[in-house]
């Protein structure tokens, strides 16, 4: 099974490597980070780079696609190579999926058109501008189309997806290998339950998000 | 404030990419991955790299030292340029951290003598053979040394870890920025937790976890 992750300058590192770390351990999985160009993506926070190892061309048609989100969307917005690769790869795979802003990119690409999906909590209301029935579920599924709300919800995502794909017990498997057992010592992750003060911050500064300003 | 994470080749990802996020933006972070050759770092899955901009000469005292964990670590447990590394900044270090078996890292390089600390769930024996105290919790702090369990257990002390660096409203922004409040779609990320025969196969089988077979 080919799973392509495909990743871009400035893009949020969790949003990627959150759902790498559960989908590469699925059976028979040949998971491959794909660019436009191949080589080095540096993160959002200019401090990491993740290595892209093969072209779009290189995998026309992977099974499942994964785009992850990140200030570095906004440069993929327009038509050209990353969104002809998407839609003629969303022809043939069996899941074609986002996490945060990386919805925004496949709804630009036209694959989102009235289906339900989400993306980061501040990213809502352009994904329904975009024509999207925006939703804000941590993970949301549409027939073959699979989206994720910000960066951490990639991993939540990507075990339900390996639920579908490989059955529960492999699914409890990867997450008792990760150690899913989530304990934040905090309860401030969405905005429904931060504290009104800290929604208002992370709103107005982009140092506490990940998707444009 | 320098924060030095460091890697090698057949880490885990995510033991590494979690507390990234995280840290990373805390205000004036300065975060940099080292590794003893800087460059590229092909994780355990052999799927994916990342890429090392310094070398440990370059940052002898950053503020906060992170070893994440892997099966990599097993080549790190003789003396060496890396624990060398490691007793001089955990000298002067703020905060000496591990995620998974970076603790076993810790523990070979002299850190962990008699201190209470964890590692991932398979890994417990191991560190409690190297003199430690062992203990299942999923982030332990001791001291300025603190480790989390294994794998995604990395961002729940990074959290932690930031609320004690910058205060809680700042680690509430973070965890609010990269929208973390988990649903994980089983519950079946601790062994006290998963189906009796989910954590036997896991423990007999390398494909589902992060440590040495």
């Amino acid at each position: 099974m080919q799973i392509a992750i495909l990743i871009y300058d400035r893009l949020t590192a969790l949003d990627a490597v959150g759902p790498y770390e559960v989908l590469s351990r699925l059976p028979d999985a040949e998971l491959t980070f794909v660019a436009q160009e191949p080589g080095q993506k540096r993160t959002d926070t200019g401090r990491l780079a993740l290595l892209a190892d093969a072209s779009l061309a290189e995998l026309p048609h992977p099974d499942v696609v994964l785009v992850p989100g990140g200030p570095g969307q906004a440069a993929l917005m327009e038509d050209g190579p990353v969104h002809e690769w998407l839609r003629a790869a969303h022809e043939t795979s069996t899941w074609t999926t986002s996490v945060c802003t990386g919805s925004l990119i496949l709804a630009a690409a036209g694959l989102l058109a009235g289906r339900r999906a989400t993306t980061h909590w501040r990213a809502l209301d352009e994904l329904r501008r975009l024509g999207v029935e925006a939703v804000e579920e941590r993970v949301v599924f549409d027939g073959k189309l699979v989206t994720a709300a910000g960066v951490s919800a990639g991993i939540d995502m990507a075990l339900a997806l390996a639920a579908k794909i490989a059955g529960e017990q492999v699914a409890q498997a990867i997450q008792l290998g990760i150690e899913y057992d989530p304990q934040p010592p905090f309860d401030a992750g969405s905005p429904r339950k931060a504290p009104a003060a800290i929604v208002e911050a992370v709103r107005a500064h982009s140092r506490f998000e990940s998707v444009p300003a």
